[in-house]
């Protein structure tokens, strides 16, 4: 048997499809030097999209709201996600689809209409934004002392990479020993982290941030399964002392899934472990997962 | 004669000089997928940079201000810049160093401090933010009705790529007829505009933003002429009013130097042409450079 050379990553650039090592970006390209580029990361557990037509959406919107507009169609671009993972032989993986703003088709131009747009897609193995083994114990999450770049400014439902306060936010939790950040916004109010959307359980109540936070496709899963599971949950204003005084805390992204927390910021949430909602929320999404929720499978070579 | 492989642009990257079509960036990049990187760009006119210092001091504040630590020291930074500019054999241009977050050493670590940070540089032929026939009549500034990411969030005196609040700026301008933007944030002060500082004149004085902006070079280029002209300048809060009530307006960058404009969101400055301050201005600029004014002359190979 051969190796596939693919097997670490398979990326789709400039029209091509190659291994991801060869997947390199202009170092002159705005996508890189303006961060004008948006993106949409949609995973595969066991050769099955999970949610696709969700992330698929969400990119479109994100496309057309920053005016990016990449030669290839919507239908072009899932054949290109199918592709890469069928490439990759990976039967867990993460997907991110990217659309850059390119460099300008008249030399010296400095107008973003001028640039010419493309599309990137590459499959990776499978990553928890958080470690399993941290998951387990219960992450920690600290809060910055940054605040999150104001809605006005920069639309966090557009998902981009404009990850600097994030970073910031980052930075200092590992300071001070936690496992990641969560991020208020200049009034006080919860956003979210580095990759992730953030939820409180208080008396029984799942909560997740009304402002600053990206419409994750795991956050509307969380909801459904919620509903699924006869558990109130509400999208609300979070301010940090209700934060504080949550009972648990639980991250959503698609690179984790529901991921369980045990402590913000100093205080320790219930017995220093995942908290029972979290927890339960946590195995009824991977449990779905199994029964083929939402699921598109991966089309073969 | 053999043609200059390097003639349309050289680069360093990964410790290796090629030319500007060949400097790419992995798509996983951090310096690309969290926007996690610092830079800084110099200008060389005739054969000599132009403040080489003063850009090299603020890209190391940028550097320091994210924790980006690239191999190269000061002077080996210093040493590259000198070789992009001879390889690249043009007499005027304009020459980026870049330092990036890199990748994981530990694959699938998602900690900034785990990565591989590395140096970027190249040279290309001289561009003006703003194209000089635009400059000549004078600069239409459009005022974008959405707000500068607060220095809160993210510091504006760290020189970033995250320009989507002005990229959006930019499109509205454009689509106003405009030629280029100008940001006020969330209190209505003025901040700067996509790859420039702006400066207002009023009653004989020029003034420029306290907040939301670039230390510019060519900003404290401006207070240095002004000082030598005998022209009062202040750094000051300026609210939006004072700005549409401005007798004059500039930008002011190293891509195009000092840069007049005529007309601002709808009002016609002066006679809607250069005013006479800024145009002084720009010309003394322009003469000093040629006095050979903080100049270091460009190391041959």
């Amino acid at each position: 048997m051969t190796e596939n050379r693919f097997g670490a990553g398979a990326a789709y650039i400039r029209g091509q499809f190659v291994p991801i090592a060869e997947a390199t970006l202009p170092v002159t390209d705005w996508g890189f030097t303006r961060s004008d580029a948006v993106y949409d990361v949609v995973h595969v557990y066991r050769d099955g999209f999970f949610r696709l037509d969700d992330h698929l959406d969400r990119f479109v919107h994100s496309m057309q709201a920053r005016r990016l507009n990449p030669p290839e169609d919507r239908a072009a671009i899932e054949a290109v996600l199918h592709r890469c993972v069928a490439l990759s032989g990976l039967a867990d993986s993460y997907v991110a689809m990217v659309a850059c703003r390119g460099r300008p088709k008249l030399a010296g131009s400095r107008r973003p209409q001028d640039c010419e747009n493309h599309l990137i897609a590459y499959a990776l193995p499978w990553i928890d934004v958080i470690p399993p083994d941290v998951q387990e114990r219960g992450a920690h999450f600290w809060i910055a002392s940054n605040p999150r770049v104001p809605d006005a400014s920069v639309d966090p439902t557009v998902k981009n990479y404009q990850w600097s306060d994030l970073t910031s936010g980052l930075f200092e939790a590992h300071d001070n020993g936690y496992d990641t950040a969560i991020l208020c916004d200049a009034e006080g109010f919860l956003t979210e982290g580095p990759g992730f959307n953030i939820f409180i359980v208080k008396d029984g109540r799942v909560m997740t941030p009304d402002r600053g936070s990206l419409h994750g496709i795991t956050r509307k899963s969380v909801f459904e399964l919620c509903e699924a599971m006869g558990i109130e949950a509400v999208v609300a204003p979070i301010p940090r002392a209700l934060l504080e005084d949550a009972d648990e805390v639980f991250a959503a992204t698609t690179a984790g899934g529901v991921m369980p927390g045990a402590r913000i910021s100093g205080r320790i949430l219930g017995n220093d472990r995942p908290g029972p909602i979290s927890a339960s929320l946590k195995q009824a999404y991977w449990k779905r997962h199994d029964d083929g929720w939402h699921r598109t499978a991966v089309r073969p070579l």
